[in-house]
């Protein structure tokens, strides 16, 4: 499958996106593009990183996902093409592809350098198109990632934020803030279920004591509710309502399940 | 004509759309996709009904109309698929596709049952990821509309808000405001014309007395005027300017037109 | 290359795009398309120029280039298909493709007179969608410009506001500011040249003196910094923050570049 899908923070009010697809149709007419969000906060590769791994597993094996929250462009941090059994992954060395990664059977890792999957001359503010959309373009028509730089074995990483277990409650930390205002934490059902099956009652910032239900309208309208999204994380919504703006939540809040009784 | 038409209200800030695209791709990969908008307010079922009606005339013949805004979403609201003699529709049974339905011939309407057009385990917060988006891929390589479920002959419907004509007025209301902030009414040509030839004049909210024209600048800048829009209803626009923060307009506002003299 | 790029001033919160996007595959099924951006300020020809001569070179050759910045609509203005060796452009006469016509080849430009390329009836308010889209379709599928209507030998111009060179200064101005804030300018390398290569400084409204560098993290952050953008043109940019918000500049502002000692 010939298909490149693209994260990038530049959002949708220029040409930027644009510009990279053009340069992708340019050198891969056949490839197929797919935006999965443009509106990263501008570097913030958290954002980015979370946003990847709670997308990618969803498109097509074979996909080649380009990544720019790139807030060191310009300076001398590499270019990377990652290969692992289902996916190419084309991002800055910035860690951005950290999360994604922790989900995938990594084949090899090379560093961009090959001039020749370049757009000469390089700019110092848009490697986005000078540099990662000729490269995901020529993988996503099937080139080889070994032309495109020597072999690395070591990228920058930043560390998933591993929930912690306490006795009868387990913390954990607002990874993202999406659309509509839910907080999703980095607490998945896999974690939760070591507390076992008792009742749990979730806190964080102004929520003192929010229920953990299957859907957002278990609560009546207006009310906090814990729910597992979809994306497979715990996150705190307000039914009918906006849970980041009405409870002040935002990444980086910490976030507690107590077990009840 | 392998083509889904896509109108969610899940915005374009995270990943939800390009996942669901991500889907379709994997199950048909030939498939063309059109975003008609994924700004609908969230939950907001009439501007997705209106949005759709206003819209899927204009795509290819066969094409499928995948339309997520989805309130209920977890509750027990069933799915659907209906198929006309033009375009096949996928959708939440909660009247998002009444309005547009009105202009097609039905031929059948199915009940999204079958599990083997989903992508288990569904989530009870993303219906259009794991239901919508595998029936719209199947239903765009051509599969049949009955392997998705029974046959239903009841869906859930919202009324049209006629217009109605009192002696020499026909009265209405606002519908949807545009991103220009022109506010679209109900009333259409057809209707308008049962008032006769003679001048009329359109009031609504703070518009005391606004001159029916055939585009925007017939009006001085900065003032009031309503125009029978692109999509065959009468709206009311501020030259150069934005009418519904300048008047005050919202869907649901009353909407006069008067005949004069 | 059957390929369509698109730049609009209609957002994408309403079905607009998504409906011209769909007479386009109607006529033409095997197109491509790319949004360059539709976030154009509604009605600024200015900054649908300068978007347009900033990107379409990154596309294909053979590319059409679709340009709906209207504010004329319904007016007189005419409708203009312009071929030149690598692009072909639809566009209203209205200006908006002068700036990128500035370098390009010219071969023919056409009026877009023949009813056989527009979806009847034809709106007051919506030429995007009744006559520029079918034009579009029809030259990406390889039609020709001559069916389109009489050829014309001169179009609307805006002119561009070239730099001028004072004894030690160059002096422009703002032409757009993008998404993160960057206030680029019309003055280009070759221009910047003209000065020699001594110490530059540049000022702009509450910018006092702010250095060249060639990215962005030369200044500690919080600070005012000009770069050769990635468009090719000097912008003022904060490191890690937004110059336009910060030092209140806007499209039309003066520039000036100071020879230093």
């Amino acid at each position: 499958m010939a298909l490149v899908s693209l994260i990038t923070d530049f959002g949708t009010q220029d040409w930027f996106v644009g510009v990279m697809k053009g340069l992708i149709l340019r050198a891969a007419p056949e490839t197929r593009l797919i935006d999965l969000t443009h509106e990263i906060p501008p570097g913030d590769i958290r954002a980015g990183a979370f946003a990847l791994m709670a997308s990618c597993r969803f498109l097509p094996r074979g996909s080649v996902h380009l990544v720019v929250v790139d807030p060191g462009v310009g300076s001398s941090r590499r270019g990377l093409a990652v290969q692992t059994e289902e996916y190419s992954f084309v991002a800055p060395d910035n860690g951005v592809l950290s999360w994604a990664l922790r989900n995938q059977r990594l084949r090899t890792i090379h560093a961009l350098e090959n001039p020749a999957y370049r757009l000469e001359p390089v700019s110092n503010t848009f490697h986005g198109r000078d540099i990662f959309a000729p490269v995901a373009a020529h993988l996503s028509r099937g080139g080889s990632v070994e032309e495109l730089g020597p072999e690395i074995k070591e990228i920058l990483q930043i560390a998933w934020p591993e929930p912690r277990l306490e006795l009868d409650r387990m913390t954990g930390e607002i990874l993202y803030v999406d659309r509509f205002g839910n907080a999703i934490s980095n607490l998945d059902s896999a974690s939760l279920g070591t507390l076992g099956p008792k009742r749990l009652i979730v806190r964080a910032h102004k929520v003192r004591a929010c229920p953990i239900a299957t859907y957002y309208q278990a609560v009546p309208a207006g009310e906090a509710v814990a729910v597992l999204g979809s994306s497979g994380f715990l996150e705190i919504a307000v039914n009918g309502g906006n849970a980041a703006q009405r409870l002040g939540l935002k990444p980086g809040d910490p976030i507690a399940v107590q077990r009840q009784g």
